[in-house]
């Protein structure tokens, strides 16, 4: 199999960084996407989405969709479990994965997306007021989130998991889309250092 | 257990329709949304984001996000499997169930939530432009899926999976979105017409 990859972008990065705390390794074929070798044929005629990471096996099918790519090695090499055990512990990875991607990652990515210069091209047409409105929107949910991590070393329990990563990405992310982590949200801030001395950060 | 419901709203019925494909029925608690319960005290206290629909376990354990909630369905009662067989089946249907929430029932959402004058106090700021962009983005992944459903039944295979109940209930949702099915994808059409069919359609 091999791993279409997209360098600093958040999704791709969220399969890297999974990959690394399953000490699981895949080729991977660098694109471009500076050069928007995202849209070019080899891509689109893979995932006619235009977006990345893509998996794709050896027997040619084809994989699109981070969450889902992790979900596929997670099924192949079931340890370390960073989808949850039990059926509550599951659910609680899933609610927590989709909390942290749903309302704080997105809205991180549309205020990066619909405001920055460099992302003229890339989102057609941006919108610049709904970039604006994105910025509260991550910040109340870092607050609910700072008020979680008082009670909990990781964000869907007291093991790490795919919803960690899904918060290590944004974090990381909100450096380019200008939005700054306030010092007051101290669990945040312990949480995330947490999360960017783990080897599989470099990832 | 007991399953805090927001009737009509497509997430609320995303769990309904799942529990009525697996036979298993639930204590559900209507919650007003036209009344703003969701708002309420009483939700606020289980759920911050003030969002349905909740699960409330007989512990007290709160889960939120539906497709969460279905998800711990799916590990107590794996059978009828709605989240695929298979590493790959598992991997092919959370792929397809993400294209359809995130390309699809959310730009639908989005439109009718930014543009209709009844969710002026539900989105604040409503942003219309924004609402208008999401429009042909929705019709854009639905010529996509057209093509997808020339070579399949469902969504994400040959057998019903949660992906369906998603792209269910945003086709559902077109219509108080103002946006219309074109008439030549075919392919959705008919895929539609068996999604509604179904008896889980009416739950």
């Amino acid at each position: 199999m091999k791993l279409f990859d997209g360098g600093r972008a958040p999704n791709p990065r969220r399969v890297r960084v999974f990959l690394a705390e399953k000490g699981i390794s895949v080729p991977l074929v660098p694109v471009d996407m500076g050069a928007m070798e995202h849209r070019g044929k080899d891509l689109i005629s893979r995932n006619p989405l235009a977006r990345l990471p893509v998996l794709e096996l050896d027997d040619g099918t084809i994989l699109c969709e981070s969450v889902a790519i992790c979900r596929y090695f997670e099924e192949l090499q079931p340890e370390p479990a960073l989808f949850g055990n039990s059926a509550l512990g599951k659910a609680q990875v899933e609610m927590w994965q989709r909390r942290l991607e749903l309302n704080f990652l997105f809205p991180v990515a549309q205020a990066f997306r619909h405001i920055h210069p460099a992302m003229k091209e890339w989102e057609v047409p941006q919108v610049p007021e709904w970039g604006e409105v994105n910025k509260p929107k991550a910040l109340d949910f870092l607050a609910l989130m700072d008020a979680e991590l008082a009670q909990r070393e990781f964000a869907a329990g007291d093991g790490f998991s795919i919803a960690d990563i899904t918060g290590l990405v944004a974090l990381d992310f909100m450096k380019p889309a200008r939005i700054t982590i306030p010092e007051e949200l101290t669990n945040v801030l312990r949480w995330y250092g947490a999360l960017k001395a783990r080897p599989s950060a470099a990832a």
